[in-house]
Formats: structure tokens, C-alpha cells, sequence
């Protein structure tokens, strides 16, 4: 447990510094909202200039208060934040929220009063939220420290690099009547705390069911990482990262002066560590609320009860377009389906049921009770009119529809499958009863089928993350083989800040990774065995110089020659060829190697991030890489199943269609 | 005009074949809608069993009545159909809307009571809207004839091929405050009236701005794009196409019976032809309202001014991730901005305000002026906060707010370029006032950023289309070359079902395409020329055979060959090859031409699309064309500027980079 961060966002005693009784003031208006919830701990305003606030005694420093305080909101300007840090240290507080803006994000100008502040938090022991936050909330203990009202309680926690977007959650919710919210930290410029406490925070608070996080640039995603593999064994993680595009890359870092790294990367791994990475905005919300309320799933095949065609083929489509698979139904299923259906409905996935529950709701139910039974279904969606029918129809049908969603909430429990419905009558106005039943019983309701959809695929990702990582342990490094650490020591001997290919080979071969055979060929003599060989595998023959990066450009590579006379005369050209392209070039030799059989080019790097240290990349080879940009992207260490996913990770319907997956997995654990 | 059609959508009276005194018939629901909604024209109810309904007189059959009709609404079961068509082809009556099911939707059984529908409407010569419709409305005549209330008059015109999506549209309108709606035909089982006439009423309808259309599948796609063309010229078109997935055309298919295409070929026919081909059915309607609120825009550059660095940020990474472009400011904009904002602020794209409007709601009008003066921005999207100012700061601060509004609002009018809001504040309860200010005056607003950025990122693809389409025009094909004509009849006449490639070269040369030479040997002499020419342009050998179409696996193709010895050889072993892979194989000869040039292979193809018609293809060739699937698509004929987008839309990084796109452009336009 993080005490610190628990004594902020779970305080009993708050002060607040620079308490004010102008009501345009941020002073003001905290203990104003902490007076109107009914904060049930002590609040300290804290004012030299005026003996009161609102009713309570204010103090000239936090210093002359007698009782204990767990946190203080600070509400003054950013010069004043050094003196207010050691006061607080002084006072035994555990950790400020700093409002003020004026800092690092400022640029330069910034940088001295940033350093004062930094140095002031560690001496002090004090901890900072922000500064330049909007604050922070929990409302689970009516504290509510962020200029935002109307908020409803809740299990959606937030921490955000982005105070607006906290509104623009919370008017959302209020939009579309919930979800509610646990707790709120603006994070500013995370000059103290980080991203990966608040999470360990969220991990840790019950109240909290999913953790979201609006993310724009982490300053120490390593220890993220670490923390997201276990939190996520608990609740789901779900996250928005800013700065996907190179224009949008800038834009945030010029909002928080984060650094913001390469996305593809970023995202890639967050999933590895289990969250949730949501790409649009408008999805953050539905998808964290609907992973709040459902179970975790066995598996991916979805079936579709559909009131409508319409709504049928669109849920299809988007089912599809998320990676989930229809479920195919037993014959049992769809006999029992075909006796209770109207002739002309579909008793195959998705069932529209035609009409047949426009003066029968229950059949809903029915239909419902019969795919949850179906071991071939692992998740249900029910789309299209549901919850409409008394105010399409008839009035008198309200009663059999409450109760149809009685009934579906049931048999959700009772089987433990996802079920997830759209309607077309979510949110309106007034929301219907049988949607507001479902809705209040944990059934995630949606307006679109995409949502839904989105939602239930980022379900079936997120049960088979925290699977993955619960099952498949990281492959710690071992330590390094004396051949590598011999190979790697001769290049630096050397001031070489590359590798020969043939030293290349050989680190690979020690760690037990077959490579062909090759040899360094220097004079005619070097090519003895290889001439003979040659009649039978065609080698390729390469200069070796640490002058030639492009051995192509020089015309110095000869791919299948074979034949004694030919080897000769190649390695001849080579060596002219060479020297002709750059007469003062360090020449090694040439490599001579068999030709190795054709297959599927791949690409394994592994690059240091300025994020997230040590990252493996893996995809398509040669012309591929340039052509599909299309490599996935994991931390070190990694475990057996991330190897298998990165695999299954890359795009190209080449590489799927072709059966090498499994192949090349196998090597990439041998790799790694 | 289509007049049959215009007397149906926009009757002057209205027959109710199986009018009704019970409430729970749709015979008695459509005629209390009439009157409750004071349809200015006249309504017959027809029902042999009844004196009146609803107070008004009842008649026997259509022929009973003394005046003249315009259409019917059929209440009336299927089998009915054929009797009452004829009836109301005696009456004159110009078409029928048939709400009944159980025609071609259920399969063979409905099969010949469809056949006797069509031969009805022929020789009766009434139109049918439908079967299996839930209607049609055109509310600005006060005629609603589905069975959906609450609707809103407006300027969105629905053409639907699912009932339900137009519940799904009116329910989303009243959910989040327009837009309203002109007129509405759901089209069922498309028996007779088909999409291209609806789309053809739209484009001389003036209540509509912009029709949209749920599309589940096309029974006359090309003239559907030949009209598409037209009316795009006039308003915008946009259309929902379901059955993107093999599994979502099962379902839609299933659904109403039609034939549904290949997702991405209709995508590029219908933007071919001027269309908005949305992708996501929560965003159908959202991308509608904008278009019928801006203008077209000049360019695709784009300024973001936002309250909110978060939502900037979005902003931005949706903008791109659309297409667009972020405008760069003019050195004289950035100086006019930083005058007037605070010195936090960032004055280049995006723009934040950063808090300078906390409690100076006009700043926001200011920076819209100065942005909207510069003539590198072609539009303007103002993000974050605001309309919010008087609810989160201050209530005093609301008349400046409206007044901004009013002033943004006079902005895009005078400078005539488009202009959109995402608020946070956008549809809340109660909206406030300043966000009301904007959407009644023709300011489209959103909540979130992404379908903001999706709007105008349509806006811009339709303004461009547009113009393409009104500049460029189509190429008529000429008569064919006799060469050509030559060329297929003997392939005709060997009744064989493909080309040799020799042929195939001689076709293309034909047309004036540059093809490499090549000759036809058959023995050694024929070798000839080619052997002195090989040796500074090696050959490509293949096999001529129409029973050998795999010619690497027979091991028929040899490359780089030089020299007579050599060319000799490759000919003999190239023969053997042939006879051990087929012994029965019928040989032709062996083709013997210069290797081309290394470049970037493309394939060009024309496939004749059973809906359609003859459509063209072009992609990256060779082992791209499986990995990538990344082919585009257009109708033909097409205009010179068609080949081009063609080649723009070959979404390959690797294509794109190395500067091809021009030459193969050059190559496409003479293909055509």
C-alpha cells in the first residue's frame, strides 16, 4: 500500500492553503464544495489575512493547526510552493496538491522554480500531486477538490494528464446516465508523483473497479509496466494515449512537456502489461464501464439476438471488424430456437427474431436462456429494439418487458457469460423501465452496435492478458556466454559500433541458434572446402567492411555461385569491386556462406526506449519492413505467450495465410 | 422529375387500404397519425366491413371513390397484393406502399406471390414502395406513415432498407437535439422502386439537404452511380453500406433478400461517384448534419483552436489519422495571436487558449477572426471548453458567451469557410445557451473530437469530389482497334478461355502501351536476333502453353538468360520441363523477350461485377498484390482524374515514397 498517496486521496484533515472568501477564488470554492458534501474529516483553511472562511477558523500556517493533517490543497501562486512544502514537512503532511501553474510546462523559465521544488518535496518529505492539476477528488469520501460538480459516485476512477478531460467524462456520464466515479487525480506535471503510483493506488482501492487513465507522456513507463502486469490480475486497466500522430505527438507534448514516444510501441506494451488501450475518446468511457460490470470470458465466439435485421448486420460487421468470431450453434440450439421463432426468423448466428417479441417480450428470455446454454457460445449480445416495445406497441406490454430484463440479469449471473446489450432506447428521454432494470443490475447498455462490440472484443482481450500473465511467467536473462562477451569486447577493442556479419553469427550460434555455416574467406586458398561444396549448395559470397554499409550499392554481394572457377573469380570482383567503390575502405575478407533455403523473411531488433528501456521488435523482413511498417513490439523481459502473440501480432494476411506463425515463434523464443 | 415517385412521397391524398377501427392495427394508427397531425390533403380509408373510421367515411374498394388518388398505404396482408394493384391501377392511383412480409425475404415460398406483384405493377402500372416496409413520411407535407413518433421536420432526408435504422435515427436526433428530418421510404424488398429513384427524388427534393442511406444490398448498383453522380453536384449523398464483413453480407442478405457486393469495390464506386460512404453507424448521422449545415470547403488545411490541451491533442491525432492537414499558420496570424493571448499560450496549430478565456469568453471570436483571415487555413475546428465559461466560472460571464457565439457564427458567414465546434457542453441537460446559439445557426457541434474531425474530414473528400466530378469527365470508350478484335477472335475461335501472353502484349500494344518486344520461338532458328541481343539485354524464357498456367511449378521460366549456347539450352530444357510436367500438354512455343527494367510491378485488371458492371482494379503487383490486398477500385467509364485518385488511394507507405505515383498514373490513363 502506498500510504502516501493513500493519506492524499483518502485524507481526513485537509488544509487548505490560500483559503479565501472570494468566491471567484479556487480557496474559496474547496472548502465551500467540502462544506456542502459533508466532508466528514476536519478542513483547516489556511489565510493569514483573515481569521475566518465560510464559518471556520482559518490559520496563518499550516504550523499553528493542532491536530494532525493528512494532506494540503494548495492554492497559491507557484513561487510561494518551496516555503508551503517545508511547512508542510515541518507539519508531518504527507502530500500537497499544487493548483498553480508556471513550471516545467512554461519551458525554460520554468526550470529554476521546478528544481526548488523538486528539492523541497525530498528534503521535506512531501509529496506532490501537480502541480498546474485541477485537483483531485474522491468522492466515495464527499472530498471533492476539483472545480466540478454534478458528479455521481461510482466505480470509474480517473487520473488524467488533461483536467478537461475529467469534464469531458463527467458530463458524458451524466449524458447518458452513469457510470459513476471513485476518484479523481489531475496529475499536472507529475514533477513528483507519477503515473505508476496513482495506478498502484487504484489497484489498492476497492472502491475503484477500472482504473483510466488519459495518458499524454509517461515519465517513467518502465515501472508502469510493472505495476500494470499485477493490477490488471485484479481490474481491468484502461488507457488513452495522446499523441498517436507526429502532429498530435507535439501538440501534447507541448500541453504537459512529457516526453511522448512512439505509439505503436506504447500500445503494444501496455497490452503486454495487460491494460486496456482505447484509440478513440469517445470510447474511453462506455468500454471502461462495460469491463466494470462484466465477468471475464472463456473465449472470443460471440452469438447476436437481434431485434432487427438491420441492427443484426451492422453488429455482425463490427463483431467481425473487432477480431471476434460468431459462434456457430449446436443443432440443438437451433432446433430448440426454430420451436419457439416465428417461421421466417433466422435460427442461425445472429438471430433476428423477427417480429416474434413485438407482443412478447419473454421470448427474449427464452431465446437468451437457450444461447447461454450452448457451450459453443462463450459471449451473448442481445441488439437492436430491446426496451422499446411498451412505447412502440403497447403500453400494456411494460410489465412482461421489466420483467424479461429480470429475467436476463438472472441468467447473466446465473451462467456467468458476458451479455452486453444494445438499444436503441438507451438514454433516451425518459429511458425506458426495462432499460434502466438492466442497467442497474450490471448489464452494460449501449446505443450503437460498435461500442457494444468494441467493448465486448476489449473484454475478450483483456480475460486472455490477465490469463497470459498470470500463466506464462517473464523470462528472466540469464547471464551472458563468454563466447558473446568475447565477440562484443574484440568489436570495442576495435572502436567498432557495428558488427560483421560473421561475428554477427556467432553471437547468435552461442545462445544455440542455427545459423548456416560461413567462412571468412581472405586469400584463394580460404575457399578450399567451400569450392567443393558448392556444386551441391550455391553460396553467397559478401565483402566484409566496416567502411561498405551498402554491400549491394557496391556491387560487392554474388548470391548461388557455384563451382570452384566461379567462387574464385567472384571473390576477385568482389575485392576490385570494392576497392573501386572506396579505395580507402578497411577490407576484412569475404563471406562465404550456403545459400540458405527460402522462407519467410522476418526482422527481430531489439532497441533501448528512452521510456520503456529494453524492447524486442519483431516482424516482416526485407522489402516488408519498409513496405508494412508492420512489427510488433514487447518490454524484455518477456514470457513464451508474448513471443507467441507478437507473432500473431503481425498484420500481413502473407504471413497468416502461410502456416509460418508457428515456425517462427519457436524461433523467437530460441531468440529470446 | 420522377413524378411517380413525387406523387407517392409528397401525395396530395392517401388511400388506407385496411383502414381500421382497432388501435392495435397499423390500418388504424396511420389514420390517427394523419389526423392528429393535420395532413393537409385527403384521406380515404378503405374497408368493406366498416361505414367510417376514426369519423371519417370508409369505402369499399379504391374504385369507390369519386376523386382522384395519389397513393395507397397497404395494411392488407401479402396474397392481397396483386388485387389491390390492380384496383389502384384502375383508379389511377400512382403507387402503394405494402407493408406486408412474406414475399422473395422467405425464400422460395414467397416466390411466386413476388413474380405476381411485379407482373401486377407492370401491367397496372403502379409503383410499388416496398413490401415489407414500415412505411414511408414526409413530415414537412405532415404525412407520416410509419409508426414512429416524436420526430423532428428538418433537412435530413432517410432511404433505409431496415425500419429499425430510422428509429435508430430519430431516437439519436432527439437524444442529442437535432438534426430534423425532411422525408423518410423504407424501401423493404425493392420490388419495384429501387435506391437510384429514391436518390433521384432527394435530388429534386428541397426539404432535403442531405439524403442518407442504409444500404444492405444494391439491385441496380450502376444506375444508382450514374445518379449518384448528379444529385452529389447538388447536396450530399451519404450512405451506410452493411455486409462489409463475409459474415455481416450473410446477414444482410438474409435480411431483405438482396445481393450484397464485395464491401471495398462498392466503397470506391460510390465515392467515385460523389458519395459519403460512412463506415460506422454511430457516426451516420453525426457526418449528415455537418455536411447540410457547412459549406464546401478550398483545401484540406486545417486550424485547431482549442480551450483544453487534452482536447487539442485529440484534435490533432484525429485530424491526421482523417487525412487532413494542420495548416500552418502565417507569420503575421502567430503575431496577431500572441498579442492578444496569454503568455502561456501556444500560437501555432493547435491553438490553445490556455485559460486566457477563463473570463474573456471573446478572445475565442478574436482568434477565430484572425485564423479565419489567414489564407493558408481552409477551416476551422474550435475544441475543449466552450460554452461552458458561465456554468464553471461565472454566471455573469453568459451574455458574452451568447454574444461570442453570435460573433463565430457572423465570422463563418463572411468568410465562408467551414467551421466546427466540439464542446464538452454539447447536448447536456440543460445545453446551454451559448452552444444553442451555435447550432441553430448552422454551427455544427459535437461532443467529442474524433467525429468532429471525421466530419470535416468528409467534408473536405465530398468538396473535392465534387469538383472532381464536375471537371473531369468521364472517358467514353472508343470502338476497339481491329488488332484487338483480331486478336480475341482467334483466341475465340481456338476456343480457348485466356490469352497467351504474347497475344496479350500485342492487345496492349494495340492501345499504344509500351511493352517489351518479345518472339514466339518454336525451334532453335527462330532464336535468331535475340541471341546477339542477349548478350546486353538478358532474356526471360516462358513456356506457351494454354494446359501449363503454373509456369514456375513446371519449371518453364528462366530468367537473365545471355548468350546463343546459353538461350539454347534454357529453350531445349524449358521443352523437356514442359512434356515431363505434362506429357498431353498442347505447346504453343517458348517466349523469348528482353528482361524489363526493375521497378514497381502493378496490376491492372477490369472484372465485370455482377452489380456494377465493368469495373477496373489497380494495385501493386507481384507478391504485394496477396500480402497487401491493397487494391482500389472504379466504375467505368472513369475520368482522367479517377486514375489518379486510383493511384493515390494505394495505401502502401512504400508506394507512396518512392515518387511512382505520377509515372503510373501516366501508365493508367493510357490503360483506359
Amino acid at each position: 500500500m502506498n500510504s502516501d498517496l493513500d493519506r492524499i486521496l483518502s485524507a481526513n484533515s485537509i488544509a487548505i492553503i490560500g483559503a479565501s472568501n472570494n468566491p471567484a477564488k479556487r480557496g474559496y470554492q474547496a472548502v465551500k464544495k467540502l462544506l456542502e458534501d459533508r466532508f466528514a474529516g476536519s478542513i483547516y483553511p489556511i489565510n493569514p489575512k483573515t481569521p475566518e472562511v465560510l464559518g471556520l477558523k482559518a490559520y496563518a500556517s499550516v504550523l499553528d493547526v493542532a491536530d494532525d493533517i493528512d494532506m494540503a490543497l494548495v492554492c497559491t501562486p507557484a513561487k510561494t510552493l518551496p516555503d508551503v512544502l517545508a511547512d508542510c514537512g515541518k507539519k508531518g503532511i504527507a502530500g500537497i496538491v499544487a493548483l498553480a501553474a508556471g513550471f516545467n510546462e512554461i519551458g525554460a523559465e520554468g526550470g529554476t522554480l521546478t528544481a526548488a521544488c523538486i528539492e523541497a518535496a525530498r528534503v521535506n518529505n512531501v509529496r506532490i500531486v501537480g502541480p498546474n492539476t485541477n485537483g483531485v477528488f474522491n468522492l466515495h469520501n464527499r472530498m471533492n477538490l476539483v472545480g466540478v460538480n454534478d458528479i455521481e459516485p461510482g466505480h470509474i476512477g480517473i487520473v488524467s494528464q488533461s483536467g478537461n478531460m475529467l469534464v469531458a467524462f463527467t458530463t458524458e456520464a451524466n449524458r447518458r446516465g452513469g457510470p459513476g466515479f471513485s476518484t479523481y487525480a489531475g496529475v499536472g506535471n507529475q514533477l513528483d508523483i507519477r503515473f505508476n503510483e496513482y495506478l498502484e493506488y487504484f489497484g489498492n482501492d476497492e472502491s475503484t473497479k477500472v482504473p483510466v487513465f488519459y495518458i499524454e507522456g509517461f515519465k517513467n513507463g518502465r515501472h508502469f509496466l510493472d505495476v500494470c502486469r499485477e493490477v490488471c490480475q485484479k481490474k481491468p486497466v484502461v488507457i488513452y494515449k495522446s499523441g498517436r500522430t507526429e502532429a498530435g505527438r507535439i501538440a501534447a507534448v507541448s500541453h504537459t512537456g512529457a516526453l511522448a514516444g512512439r505509439f505503436n510501441l506504447t500500445r503494444d506494451l501496455l497490452r503486454q502489461a495487460g491494460a486496456t488501450v482505447i484509440e478513440q475518446s469517445d470510447r474511453i468511457l462506455s468500454v471502461a464501464e462495460g469491463l466494470g460490470k462484466l465477468p471475464t470470458t472463456c473465449g472470443d465466439r460471440v452469438a447476436i439476438l437481434a431485434d432487427g435485421g438491420g441492427h443484426a448486420a451492422i453488429a455482425t460487421d463490427a463483431l467481425i471488424e473487432n477480431g471476434l468470431t460468431l459462434a456457430t450453434l449446436s443443432d440443438d440450439t437451433r432446433k430448440r430456437l426454430k420451436e419457439i421463432l416465428p417461421q421466417s426468423a433466422a435460427s442461425q448466428n445472429p438471430i433476428d427474431v423477427a417480429g416474434g417479441t413485438d407482443n412478447n417480450p419473454d421470448l427474449f428470455a427464452r431465446c437468451a436462456c437457450i444461447l447461454l446454454e450452448d457451450e459453443n457460445i462463450d459471449n451473448l449480445m442481445i441488439v437492436g429494439m430491446y426496451g422499446g416495445y411498451a412505447e412502440r406497441f403497447n403500453e400494456d406490454l411494460l410489465n412482461a418487458e421489466v420483467e424479461t430484463s429480470e429475467r436476463v440479469v438472472a441468467l447473466a449471473k446465473r451462467f456467468g457469460k458476458p451479455l452486453i446489450v444494445q438499444s436503441v432506447y438507451n438514454a433516451t428521454q425518459p429511458e425506458p423501465e426495462p432499460i434502466k432494470v438492466l442497467k442497474k443490475s450490471g448489464i452494460p447498455v449501449f446505443v450503437w452496435p460498435e461500442p457494444a462490440a468494441q467493448c465486448m472484443a476489449e473484454l475478450v482481450r483483456y480475460s486472455k492478458s490477465k490469463e497470459r500473465i498470470a500463466a506464462s511467467p517473464l523470462i528472466e536473462p540469464g547471464s551472458p556466454m563468454e563466447e558473446a562477451i568475447a565477440i562484443i569486447e574484440n568489436v570495442q577493442f576495435e572502436k567498432r559500433d557495428s558488427l560483421y556479419e560473421f561475428e554477427a553469427r556467432d553471437l547468435l550460434g552461442a545462445y544455440g541458434i542455427a545459423v548456416p555455416p560461413c567462412i571468412v574467406v581472405r586469400s584463394h586458398a580460404d575457399l578450399g572446402t567451400m569450392c567443393g561444396e558448392s556444386s551441391a549448395n550455391p553460396m553467397a559470397m559478401k565483402i566484409i567492411s566496416q567502411d561498405i554499409l551498402h554491400k549491394t550499392d557496391a556491387d560487392c554481394v554474388r548470391l548461388k555461385v557455384s563451382g570452384a572457377s566461379s567462387l574464385s573469380a567472384n571473390f576477385e570482383e568482389i575485392l576490385e569491386n570494392a576497392k573501386s567503390y572506396d579505395a580507402d575502405a578497411r577490407i576484412e575478407g569475404v563471406l562465404v556462406s550456403p545459400m540458405a533455403q527460402s522462407g519467410v523473411e522476418v526482422i527481430i531488433g531489439v532497441i533501448h526506449d528512452p521510456i520503456f528501456g529494453p524492447v524486442v521488435m519483431f516482424g516482416l523482413g526485407g522489402v516488408y519492413v519498409e513496405a508494412l511498417e508492420d512489427v510488433s513490439f514487447r518490454a524484455l523481459p518477456m514470457s513464451k505467450a508474448d513471443a507467441r502473440e507478437m507473432v500473431k501480432d503481425v498484420q500481413s494476411p502473407r504471413f497468416r495465410d502461410r502456416g509460418v506463425i508457428k515456425s517462427r515463434a519457436a524461433l523467437l523464443y530460441t531468440a529470446i
